[in-house]
């Protein structure tokens, strides 16, 4: 299903309606000497990937509630990104996780995407399940095993991943080691964090030189009293080890509680070690629910930091984005709406922050002062900046309004089925 | 120091802008269907009572680094929340904490407070700490210890906090029972909680019928392991034993990690339970700092409910608001004015949520779209309601800077000096 | 496979060693005037149930590895439960899950569970899951859904449940109700809550008079915002309302990071609501893994509070004990016996605590000396004790070694296969 | 006040039954191929500092409960030590805290210190507190501060700290930097880093050939947004950036709920990075209360690590081990004594581990018997090992009851007075 622009905004009051209220806004930045036509070409240039797993419907051990018209194919995935590409013009990368989607034909998948606009992100590997007919099993860990088969196997399928991910124009692997333990004494902390230094240093050597590798780090999850890779230090050490092409990922999901997430992406722009970001929301453990849905305003301090470190860090590369969520009660192309909606929001209010007046505010400790200044930006109504954005690459005004109006997902459905099932969680 | 409406706006570029953004904002509402002049008739209504020991900088463990011009009679106390509720015209009450705060004059304190407009909300007991002269100690807990002597001596202060209530007119009073135990075995639970019912119903008996009791709840500190009344549970449970005129009173930063706290408010209005409310923030523990500086959704989130009891459950009383927080790096003054600020903020975001729409899709479990009608709310910039409920009634269009161009502390500085010491903690 | 007790305990020697170090244990307990065979009594009397989802390998969201032998049917569940209280005597109960386990032939299921000494304790109803002629689904809710369709549904179900616990001569349903939202805004929280009170009240109605309707409580999971039985307080209130043959069952993992569910325990204990323990362990979330690998020590906390309750609470009705727990890393019966060994050790530490000396320093405020006696029954190596308890009635000293001895699980495997997958999660 | 060895044990029967056991255990010990005596010269050997803050009662923010009988200077800091390390044996150092115990007479503060057989391990520095006479304040920070000035004067009292402690025999010295932030916005996170390497490098510089420097992190407290140390990582970070004489300290509350510290230490010691500890226990933050008293099995598996590290890790250098706790209710010698028996009580259980049959069991996947192996040693009644290690030095079989047989604290009280105040928190 190709979207039209000329479908997308019908509606000449809301376009009309738009323009005062981005007229508004951008006299009231000016006044602050905000330039208002550089922010909006940031946000037009932001874009973020899609997860190749995203687009069906996620489930709890509880159970899964399908949804209807889920996408049964690599194209079919390819083609829901690019109905929300077309709409928010900000989706124009696709993020792959082998071996649910393994390419039958490159060079078919290759041209698809590009006549979609999307751009292969980085790649995922997955030692996390058994697959049918792998020789070895993953049930007690994979590049940590004690057993030098099982992590040859978890090496080889990471190497695997990357040839995958060169066809295709990728240019990063992203790796989330889940191995970890669930019972205080089941693993040795040293011979597990010893052998993942190893795996990861041998998978590094096959990395091709213009590529990033990815490490990511999550405290629990699927294992419940330890993980190999438990937070961002073990991961920044590993990285620090493998060389300067390995970087850790952020996932906003994988803290404990309460943790300051947006000083450990300070720090490690600082070291020039932030690779990349997974973006989804939680409330209480790794929710993957959607992004912004509970705390819109940690948010925004990581995303300050991450303009600050954009523009004050040469030591760090460009980032990757990704949204990382799982979606169990909503239409995933909404819920990715809403998803992207929310970061481009987010990144406009950091943008309006003036650091140059928060910098002094920080020099005279005059903490109130500093707390206005984040909030003013916080506070800002930046909707007409994000909507503007979208207009001048001819996406929706309103995309889950237009996606509605267009009833995409019941012409899915009718293309589909009802009862297909995405490959995925 | 008494503020002369003629000081506070004088910049009449400001005002003209302010109205500029007032005229946008209430077209755009009024196409939501929304009554803007209600919204702002209910912001300007609505008055938050000032502890009395806010008014001086707070300490930790750690050390205290006071503030200077630090009020040092309630006198002076008094006139800082004059100060405060003339640039506001929310803060319209204080609530007295006793032992710090008993009057020497009754009439005097009433005539300085009634010139101010500010009236008198809940007294506050203290029975954690030991006072001079005091006979017993509350080393080991005041209502619940196993001693009858120490028990009636924090009964008795109890009665006498209302006494000194009733002279000044307040109408209820709040119990924070600290009472707990710092090391399993050291208290026996069940001992322990039914002194504590037993004394609180000794104090309920001697409360005027048209006062309230409100009992707090608290997860731990001052104590490590336990506390008597420990969660909205226990304090609900205590309330209905006491009688009708027995209420839980919510404290934003007393609560165990991820807790949803807006439910435990919805029920307690179901309930017809929910007394009052201390206003503040927290990333950690009971951290004490300014309103909304930490999750301002959550506090969005929060009002949504207060928003909908005081609508569809006349079951409920209508409930006395404080700020309970502790100022340690700012001028205790300005963290007061920013917290009213976002108080206002909050509760005219909440007031724009479209109860009837949101009802409509809860039954048609359209989950995006209840976000959305929630997000659209929070997405408002609604300073200019605030600004406008501010302006009908003569207080500052911009309190914070209203309050550094008129150079409020220096005076207070001059007047007071630099090392007088607020009582407090 | 029916274990004679003849196979169980073939090493002389180990019963020689046991013989000794009781009697050594025993003689320095009666120094401390602790009545030994008494509590050896105890601990025989003591009945934990076992579920019938518990017998077969759990899984994550992330996926699951199966392990060979499952029971395939509800009578190979309870052959496996049998097998276990051959070797532990302490497993003398099943509690079932509808629909996963609806029995065919009551009768034979009946004598089944005779012949193996075990009883029916409380039933579970399923409102989490679809099933798949159901007419409505829960995915939205059951109990609480606004719609009165899929609430009457649940309703049914519950007492469909009820009727097939009565033909097996359960006393007890339990109702986990896993209803929550993951947005907010998703549920009105005051029509959910009272939708639930509804739904509770109507399948109390149906409740035989010698029966229990157990009400469990979950902060979160499924369901990622909110849950409609958030915490005791939600289902101690609920509890209260439908009447007094309904209770609140405590599960360890359902409580948000530390909870103190000792002093939950011994609040419901003191107001007789107490209905029911759901054993297992967790470091993060409801992790459901072996009881006591993460936390003994609190374990033995919650120990103390209900020892106390069973001595001194009359008002409070006799417990049901069940583990619940899933078995993704071991052999679930290996995991079942370690969780049986560690509840048995535990309340036999627990019954060594010497209840009036620590009453008297409680009451002399000698916090040391209360550490010291809870610390002094705590660091006791019970071991002995529960042994004896065990061959007093024809168990197994060592139920782990003779589990293995007895190559149990190979006799499994060849009976029943290795890819049998036992109903459940 | 000095004891004499004979006044320690006067009860024959006490010895004997003591004899008794240890002969039982130590049997069953050998049967398992343990070399006890070794274990009891280990637990002999093992010192630990106590800090000359911990003697006198601690506070909260909300008060503080003095105790009778407190140190009022260093030598009877010294003093009550000695008496400590006489009934224990196991406190033969002191970790100094500088301003608060800067030596008059170093000549006669070294002479009582040996005649006490007490060592002095690493001095603490103080930069979260003004000194009276200071010229720049700590309110927004030392060693990070925006100011030179104040940097300067912090980096400057660090190395007056090391010169005291080179006098003293001390070598190393710990760094608690509580350097933070208490609302987003005040600290720019980079520059606050970039500061702290750098006044850390010019301290390090300072450093004796011989000494080591210990860098503490902690996430909150007392500032509640940001600490600029606020993880292991960024402790370890800067630890490699001054060089290979700088470490990682660990206090075991100074982590996020839920924080597996194990693997931590287990890291760090694999990285030979780990240089202290910090002993206390709590239950939500940072507690300070006696340790043991919540989490006895978490502090099991950390004394595993340290255990299998000092076997193992060559890279790591020996370890400084100190208690670090707040005595808000108990008698602060008691308390200290209670910790110091846990201590060892755990240490020599983690020894009775038998890490070549576990290690086995490890790369078998045998989950279960790992888990048993734990628990065996854990389960194990260790105190007669203890017991014997303090006989064999002519330390108290049972410190704590020989305290209050020899009324220690009442002839403190008679010698100091009651109103005596410690230095300190």
């Amino acid at each position: 299903m190709i979207l039209n622009p000329d479908q997308l905004n019908t509606n000449k009051d809301d376009i009309s309606i738009h323009k005062d209220q981005f007229d508004n806004l951008a006299s009231s930045l000016s006044r602050q000497n905000i330039q208002v036509d550089q922010i909006v070409n940031k946000l037009a240039n932001f874009q973020i990937a899609i997860p190749s797993w995203a687009l069906g419907a996620g489930g709890t051990r509880f159970g899964r509630f399908s949804y209807h018209g889920e996408p049964s194919s690599l194209e079919q995935k390819l083609e829901d990104i690019g109905v929300i590409h077309s709409l928010t013009k900000s989706a124009g990368a696709v993020s792959l996780h082998i071996p649910w989607d393994i390419p039958k034909d490159y060079n078919a998948i290759k041209e698809l995407a590009n006549s979609l606009d999307i751009k292969f992100d980085a790649v995922n590997s997955n030692t996390f399940q058994d697959q049918p007919n792998a020789k070895e099993s993953y049930k007690f860990g994979s590049l940590s095993n004690t057993s030098q088969a099982v992590r040859d196997q978890a090496i080889a399928h990471n190497k695997e991943v990357i040839n995958i991910g060169e066809k295709l124009g990728s240019k990063s692997i992203t790796v989330w080691l889940a191995d970890g333990s669930s019972f205080p004494g089941q693993s040795n902390f040293q011979t597990a964090l010893s052998h993942t230094q190893n795996s990861l240093k041998d998978i590094y050597k096959s990395l091709p030189n213009d590529w990033k590798l990815f490490i990511e780090y999550k405290p629990y999850e699927p294992y419940f009293y330890s993980t190999v890779i438990q937070d961002w230090g073990t991961s920044f050490m590993l990285a620090n080890e493998c060389g300067e092409k390995a970087f850790t990922l952020v996932d906003l999901g994988h803290h404990l509680p309460n943790t300051n997430i947006e000083q450990i992406v300070s720090t490690l722009m600082l070291k020039g070690k932030l690779g990349g970001f997974h973006f989804n929301d939680s409330k209480y453990g790794d929710d993957d629910i959607t992004v912004g849905s509970i705390k819109p305003y940690a948010l925004f301090l990581i995303f300050n930091e991450l303009v600050y470190g954009m523009e004050n860090n040469p030591q760090n590369p460009e980032l990757s984005w990704m949204i990382d969520a799982s979606h169990n009660l909503k239409d995933p192309l909404e819920d990715l709406i809403q998803s992207l909606e929310t970061i481009q929001i987010t990144y406009a209010k950091a943008l309006l922050v003036d650091q140059t007046k928060l910098k002094q505010a920080q020099e005279n400790h005059d903490v109130s002062l500093c707390q206005e200044i984040l909030q003013n930006a916080y506070l800002t109504d930046v909707r007409p900046l994000v909507k503007q954005a979208r207009l001048q690459q001819q996406g929706a005004l309103d995309p889950l309004k237009a996606y509605r109006l267009l009833s995409i997902r019941e012409q899915l459905i009718k293309e589909r089925g009802k009862n297909t099932v995405a490959t995925g969680l």
